[in-house]
């Protein structure tokens, strides 16, 4: 028999579903050669909705001829049972996890619902927020107020994925994450934009392959000055020589994505 | 022996680490009353970085006095083995459920490295940087052109959460979320903004209680008509009144954090 490739995958939870997603992402992920066709059923509160999802699990089984793979984050055990009674193969997080956790730290889970993506811990939540609103007001060297309050500086040409970067850092880890672009006068200067001298602790640079750049600035303003290669290629070098120069840290994020870049700058300016 | 309320976690993966993170935090946050000092070792990628981790962990326990508890989500199986030499109690993903999860799929898993957070999946990757791009440049009515191209229109009275809730929307779900304030005026004239009109499939409404609004004003501009208890009560009014009018599905963001307001528009709007 062949092996299907095509097959249905449910994530419910009783919160936002999004650390079943993340889990079952990652594992389905291993197999590329597989065609998943992805379900969030999140907020699965009551037995009515449990009963719901299971004949929805149920009925798509049917349709595909092959048995779904059901993720679950159920913290109520009650709904839980009901859910894994589908037709499905259900991988079950808290099930799995959480009894040797509870044996391992000695006490028992309170078994609260939500408390990953939930308000509950609002101080946490304050601070993302915060820090979001303060990474908006200083995006692109908007402004050098309250840079004392920063967390990182990121330096960079334009279009090296400074305000994406920002934006990730301060959603995802509550930090106030300004950013500044490095441009032709800096250079010229042969200096650090005087603002930022007094904050180099913070500094965290990015810089770029100049082909790539190139590419990323033709679709933005097509055969511009801008973005021809021999300024990128110039752009390019200026800044790593500068940022050698200052000694600030630096990476390349040509082919990085905004979660591996702004991991690295946690780990590089030891932050959290 | 009384129950020791506080352990060291790790997490260890070859990736970012966030999916390790994302997955033991939903864990953790069940043990209301332990204090966790989590410790992420992201980019494990050789031999000796799996034996320095496993020192660390294992000098970690020392000084607790009490092993540590690690997750990992390792996909590089040799340098699995090593981090589970070291002496903590540790719950590992793939090794849990890719094996099972091959079972059931009828084929071996490719075990790659980062496939998660990486740029590998790079035309969804590419979407999220646009969303994201786009969204900043459709910030609190900035603009109304291109809103033909969103996938979603937030509107609400100012300070209901509108501007982070976008970039979550992009950020996470690559989804272009335009938003657009609502104003004193539109409510004189007793209608919609007209450049919404034709994009009313679209629109999705914050609405907030007004002694929350107020509070959240007071820091902005305290003793202002703005922050006044009697406007915010005012502006709410106004605006529900509106959205009810108008048809418009809308949510009450005071209680809900910005992934369980997304994930409510993505479920009501059958986004995705």
């Amino acid at each position: 028999m062949p092996t299907p490739l095509k097959r249905t995958v449910f994530f419910i939870s009783d919160g936002t579903g999004l650390t079943a997603e993340a889990l079952g992402h990652s594992l389905l992920t291993q197999f590329e050669h597989v065609e998943f066709k992805q379900i969030r059923i999140p907020f699965l509160d009551s037995v009515e909705h449990a009963q719901g999802a299971v004949a929805r699990i149920n009925a798509q089984g049917e349709a595909d001829g092959m048995r779904p793979i059901v993720f679950t984050t159920l913290v109520n055990q009650a709904l839980a049972a009901i859910v894994h009674q589908a037709d499905a193969f259900c991988l079950s997080y808290f099930e799995t996890f959480l009894a040797p956790l509870e044996a391992e730290l000695g006490i028992k889970s309170s078994h609260t619902v939500g408390r990953s993506h939930g308000t509950a811990d609002s101080s946490d939540y304050k601070n993302r927020i915060e820090a979001i609103n303060y990474t908006l007001a200083h995006d692109d060297g908007i402004t050098d107020r309250d840079l004392a309050q920063a967390d990182v500086i990121l330096v960079a040409v334009s279009r090296c994925g400074k305000t994406p970067t920002s934006l990730y850092l301060a959603m995802q880890f509550g930090l106030k994450a300004a950013n500044f672009p490095l441009i032709p006068e800096d250079f010229d200067r042969g200096r650090l934009p005087g603002t930022l001298e007094k904050h180099r602790s913070k500094l965290f640079g990015l810089t770029i392959q100049p082909d790539r750049l190139h590419q990323i600035r033709e679709e933005r303003r097509a055969d511009s000055k801008y973005a021809s290669l021999a300024n990128c290629r110039y752009e390019v070098a200026e800044a790593e020589k500068m940022m050698r120069r200052e000694g600030i840290r630096w990476l390349d994020s040509s082919t990085k994505s905004i979660e591996e870049i702004s991991t690295t700058i946690l780990q590089e300016l030891k932050l959290r």
